[in-house]
């Protein structure tokens, strides 16, 4: 063995695992851990491995991984992939299985995901299909990534119809969330990752949405301490909600809070246009005026909510998506939506307790939600 | 319920299990299944299914199939795709996502893959990926799908670079094996089966090795009762390893005798040039040719597989794959095998006590094989 330099010191680490049989693995948080060797010391042994990126994360990451990587692997390929959502496509899959093949990669490769959610879902989905399925590490360079989308095994790609139509259920086998690398993210970026962290507030931790309003202007400005909270929280929610229901029978739905609104937002501007936390954001505030007009919930915690998503840089209003039927269009979108079972669109819904459930609405209902909230 | 007229009367029926905890199923085989509603009636509620077939398959069954599957499901939409390996890809697969999303096929939807086994492997990948995980139902109209392909949860797509390189593990709820399919099978794909039912031979039962001896015209000739304990023997034997080792990562990879120099030929040949069948039959051969060469078998039980082989109709000489370098061909399409790691072949070799294992081999010795066995 060579001997270890820690490039940077680990102040703040905390681990939540998700439990889930032989598939559990530890979330990792810290600062600094993404360039620390001693973070890949502890995984499996593998001929090669591969990290795959994109070309905005390859400047500012890439080598520090790959040179960290190389400390417990000999072989450490790269893939670079475009940057965005309108690349989380089978062309780009099929780019990573060229090159996995083309480097003589087997079924004992690890692939490791450097990246926001598009990178981290696409790297995912093709360690589950790779000669049908190779282990996978999640290195989430988004906060919207480290809360949400490494998180879970939710894996895939976009098709035309519909956002996120094809994919698999497969977990990585370590998640490393590094807060460090948050500082180069863009505002914009660090308020949709805002998104995924609100969502657990209203559906899940009263308590943790309180501590949200006292704290979103240290999240915004990154204070270390009040990161690692949200950071922590989030990932123990969303880890209570996968391990009790890891392939979406049921409970699991409901950390598709304001999703299905946000779906129909992506979809409807074209992916990409709306970050998918922004789509978020306003798909919140639809559902939580939702659930106040089937008298679920009151109109003063929606007040509430909606001024958080605002404080947190999101937008509260949803674009138009059609300039004449624009509910019409939302309802045609939303019923594409994998939640939706034989036409049915199930939102998930908030309840003044703290808790959320799945709803099937009236069209009449809807729309009229759809018109109270379309700029 | 509407009554149920039974359109075949079904003499010889057989069901074999699969036994794999949550994920268990049964095969069934008999005459006139495909066609009988009694065979849909205790499959689980779908607001809408779908048989995925091909064009040839089209013809021949698909009206029987869907007005059978009409008198337990309301819609049953039907996707028709072009015959042969060539159409593997990736594409096919779009084409599917595509009508099932235009379809407004949802999470509940069952997908009944009524074909042979690139049928079968597409259609399962499709359901494992398809809103990340649907279930799907094997209707194998091919020797080769009802003994080997349809059986065991192996899905997936060709590469340009290798053979079922993208895919899924994801096991059916049901296989329904109908003999009387196999009346309107070409001779050349009835063969073509039989090199995956002698394969189980050699590997596993000596005993059944001599019942295939004594039984092969009677095989060849459609022979019920002959068909109907092969099938039922070949799916037992697969029952039996994949319950053992679900996700190939021990004894499973016996399954592939002759396997690894079959994918050789057929993509060297170019995918579809050979039936996969044929390319095993003469890539066994080769393997017990080399399993010889290692001294673990006798000369005079090679000759005697060999042999069987040949009654069966299926090719005993391989194809020269290049003039020049025909073993260094061969290598290296084989170190592109899903089965190599790290660069080295391991090949199935079979023993005279009628087991196989996996063995590492140095290149000079099957390249001695190769030259030995071709063309």
């Amino acid at each position: 063995m060579m001997s270890i330099e820690m490039g940077v010191h680990n102040t703040i680490d905390r681990t939540v695992t998700i439990a889930l049989q032989e598939r559990s693995y530890p979330i990792e948080i810290g600062q600094g851990l993404l360039v620390d060797p001693c973070t890949y010391q502890d995984l499996p042994d593998a001929t090669s491995v591969v990290v795959v990126t994109n070309t905005t994360v390859q400047t500012l990451y890439a080598a520090k991984v790959v040179a960290a990587l190389q400390t417990r692997y000999r072989c450490v390929h790269t893939i670079v992939l475009p940057d965005g959502e309108q690349y989380k496509t089978w062309e780009s899959m099929n780019h990573i299985f060229g090159q996995l093949l083309h480097n003589g990669c087997d079924r004992k490769t690890i692939l490791f995901a450097l990246g926001g959610g598009v990178i981290g879902d696409m790297t995912g989905f093709a360690a589950a299909a790779f000669m049908r399925g190779v282990r996978f590490v999640q290195l989430p360079t988004t906060l919207l990534a480290q809360v949400d989308s490494s998180v879970g095994g939710k894996t895939g790609i976009n098709h035309p119809l519909g956002k996120n139509m094809i994919g698999a259920f497969h977990q990585p086998i370590k998640v490393i969330c590094d807060m460090n690398v948050l500082q180069t993210l863009p505002k914009r970026e660090l308020s949709a990752g805002l998104a995924e962290v609100i969502k657990y507030g209203p559906i899940a931790d009263l308590g943790f949405l309180e501590w949200l309003h006292l704290n979103i202007d240290q999240l915004i400005c990154l204070e270390p301490n009040a990161l690692a909270h949200a950071i922590e929280r989030s990932c123990h929610i969303k880890a209570s909600v996968v391990g009790a229901d890891e392939r979406e029978d049921g409970i699991r739905a409901i950390l598709n809070f304001g999703h299905t609104f946000g779906h129909a937002i992506e979809a409807g501007m074209g992916y990409g246009a709306w970050l998918h936390g922004e789509a978020v954001g306003a798909g919140m505030v639809m559902a939580a005026c939702l659930s106040q007009t089937l008298g679920l919930i009151q109109a003063q915690k929606v007040a509430s909510l909606t001024a958080l998503i605002g404080r947190a840089g999101l937008p509260i209003r949803s674009p138009l998506l059609d300039s004449r039927n624009n509910g019409a269009r939302y309802l045609e979108l939303m019923r594409l939506d994998k939640k939706s079972l034989g036409g049915d669109i199930r939102f998930v819904v908030i309840h003044d307790d703290g808790s959320a459930s799945l709803r099937q609405v009236p069209d009449a209902v809807v729309q009229t939600v759809i018109e109270q909230c379309c700029a």
